[in-house]
């Protein structure tokens, strides 16, 4: 999928909402265990209740792979149906992988074009080798952490080095990697004036923003220091979408929780025209 | 496994090698591909052709997801078949994982629980609460990402900040988190030097060393600067030993150029004692 297409769908649904899909056989409604594929049956329930309400599902691995082979079909099925659903979709594995050149391109593969995500995620620490391998696909999108919402975020991504943050540091060698346009950012919402600094070294990239709601971050805050003229936003929630009820009206209660925001977001959206 | 074990085990086989498992369709020899599981049937001939010669196998994980829920299957074959033909050989996730609290809890599990791997590599940019919930299994490894042997190591890992070197500064930070015991570390040895400068920070852990043989790194060096009184390393080669032949030698192939390096790492013990 292409950026423009990914624009014109958040002005069609007047959203800019990604639904996380952290889908956990602990906190789903019980009645869905006796499923033959209680990951899939759960997603497939949230999908078909809040499609219209967002542009983006962002299912993390880590919870597919922690029910090995099993669970890594069940990630499968759930990539091809979203797109069956809807082809405008925009799809990200949050993956966060990071290794170097054939290894990467191994990972890029099996997102890209096996499971068929628009987009994976991406940690820096290797550099550009392990990088570029997944930028040199086209019309496919790598979101690279930048700074994340969690407290670890301290340890490194926020250390002053050569004049800036680390964050900083990674934003701007980044855009030297060979088709550095397929790249997006990961940006966490905690601090909101970041995304300010965020701005100056990627003004025109889009950035994915955890931690709005569930860890703080305000999305009028966002909106006001993040976004661009071409919105340049994707605003991620997970938990606080899918376990809205832990009972059998789990996905009308998803898609409540879901209104709320796209509602806020299409008043953000009306202050930019 | 306990460190105790892997260094008994050392001892025991006069050897520090570590075999990675990057088992790749397009690389095995041909008559395999007619196996139900070729990416298994090729990883059980590696693994009886030299498990005498080698005390940890690392399979790494993008070469098995790249295959979809068939190659986690393969993968976890794979794990489960190490432990069958020597319980003692320490196995190794090369994953790169690196996530948040409960979802880096889930990757945990998956590759310490449910495939019983030994240890499992982790990158540190999301810094303490990505890597503390893979520390807190008892018995069981974290390889933290600090110098690897890529190119684009030198985009962060080798930067200047606060004095010393970004991969020195996630050296000592991890060295401050809760069972940092159960730290081990990635250090590339194409510059050999730089172990040095490691062990200032972390003098008793053990290192994975990738990058010896094809990457140019000497394993006499290797030995000079980063062996410690435990002997503290682990050197890993990959397509050096498991592609030496394509053809129906391969795995007879693989246990002749393992068995030069076991002999080269005998003579480097001799040296300690």
């Amino acid at each position: 999928m292409t950026t423009e297409q990914l624009i014109a769908q958040i002005y069609k649904k007047r959203s800019f909402l990604c639904i996380g899909l952290d889908t956990d056989l602990d906190k789903i409604p019980t009645h869905l265990l006796d499923d033959e594929d209680p990951l899939f049956a759960f997603n497939k329930a949230i999908i078909d209740a809040t499609h219209h309400l967002c542009v983006a599902y962002k299912p993390n691995t880590a919870f597919y792979e922690a029910y090995g082979s099993k669970g890594w079909e069940s990630l499968s099925k759930t990539a091809a149906y979203i797109k069956k659903v809807d082809p405008e979709i925009f799809t990200i594995a949050d993956a966060k992988r990071g290794d170097i050149g054939n290894t990467a391109t191994r990972y890029a593969k099996a997102f890209f074009e096996d499971m068929e995500f628009d987009a994976v995620t991406v940690a820096p620490y290797m550099g550009r080798d392990s990088v570029e391998p997944f930028l040199s696909f086209d019309k496919k999108h790598t979101i690279l952490l930048a700074l994340t919402s969690n407290e670890g975020a301290f340890d490194y991504q926020l250390k002053d080095i050569e004049g800036q943050k680390f964050f900083e540091l990674v934003l701007g060698t980044s855009q030297t990697y060979r088709n550095s346009q397929n790249l997006m950012y990961v940006v966490g919402a905690t601090k909101a004036e970041y995304l300010l600094e965020v701005r100056k070294h990627v003004p025109d990239h889009f950035l994915l923003v955890p931690g709005v709601g569930a860890q703080g971050g305000s999305l009028e805050e966002v909106c006001k220091y993040g976004m661009n003229k071409n919105i340049g936003l994707l605003v991620n929630s997970s938990r606080g979408i899918i376990y809205a009820s832990g009972d059998r009206d789990f996905s009308e209660a998803a898609a409540k929780k879901a209104a709320v925001l796209q509602n806020q977001m299409a008043l953000e959206l009306d202050k930019l025209t």
